[in-house]
């Protein structure tokens, strides 16, 4: 039954995506015992400016490295 | 005081989702006790690629069916 | 395949919770054309001290009302 | 090591965006005990037609007000 | 960067858990190319009041079935 | 209008949790011009076992150091 919610910078692949989608089931299927059809997985998708971390947008971290 | 997330595809119209906004506000308030004035609902909608069920992206569900 | 979140207060009881789990999903069904089978809804409770609105945490606004 | 996500309304600025970040991150540190390298923090941004509170769409409040 | 949230029934083992972290991480790193140290995985464990699918409460499904 | 939800490990006292609603708050509303009486804040705690960084639980990270 799990509900999967990834946040994360946009611009990842759809084949990317298709692969964590595909993994990510199987491990929740493998070692948490979930039945595959229950598991819905969601990403959610942000820029730049709307990701932090240590207080500092992405977008930020990106001027200086 | 509930907070309502709802993530589901893109593509329903404005009518949708004013109905849907007031009629869920309704089932708190009649089926929850909760008060009307502290309910907020937000829609985060992702496309079909950021979407799996069973493992399966629904842009990819799409192509088979 | 709406995945619906709840976030509420504690101590709504198990009929209330079957209400509004059943209801929500009608509307989902009815009003967004989700289907029935991929609505998941979670409920995630949380304690007067875990919950604010206006910047004042619940359990602080009983003491004052 | 607290995830936030704050799911606003779309057309913030991203200096408004860099000050929240930053300056929520530095609560956490202070108030909550939080080490500044675990918080992460994310924008959800919804259009006025995806938030509504008290059953209305922020769209349809724009429309009377 | 990803914030994984993974709303899930209450009652799997430690030990199931720590294999979940463990490899969720391992697909983010080798397949959406984030880096380990940005990857943070909480676990929202609800009961089986808190949990619906097709509208029905899991706890309801298990006296029938 | 902002629904914030803060998922961090269950501990914090009451006194930090009010402070940190109270400033997240003003910060929304000073920064973001939100209005005060929009924005709720949800805590959503959970244990060391329900939380990872870096693929590792914080349980196990505890044991460790």
């Amino acid at each position: 039954m799990p509900q999967v919610q990834i946040t994360m910078l946009e611009g990842r692949t759809l084949e990317q995506k298709r692969r964590v989608a595909q993994r990510i089931t199987e491990v929740l299927v493998e070692d948490a015992g979930a039945s595959r059809e229950a598991i819905s997985i969601s990403f959610v998708e942000v820029s730049k400016e709307n990701y932090a971390s240590s207080g500092v947008l992405v977008v930020d971290k990106k001027k200086n490295s």
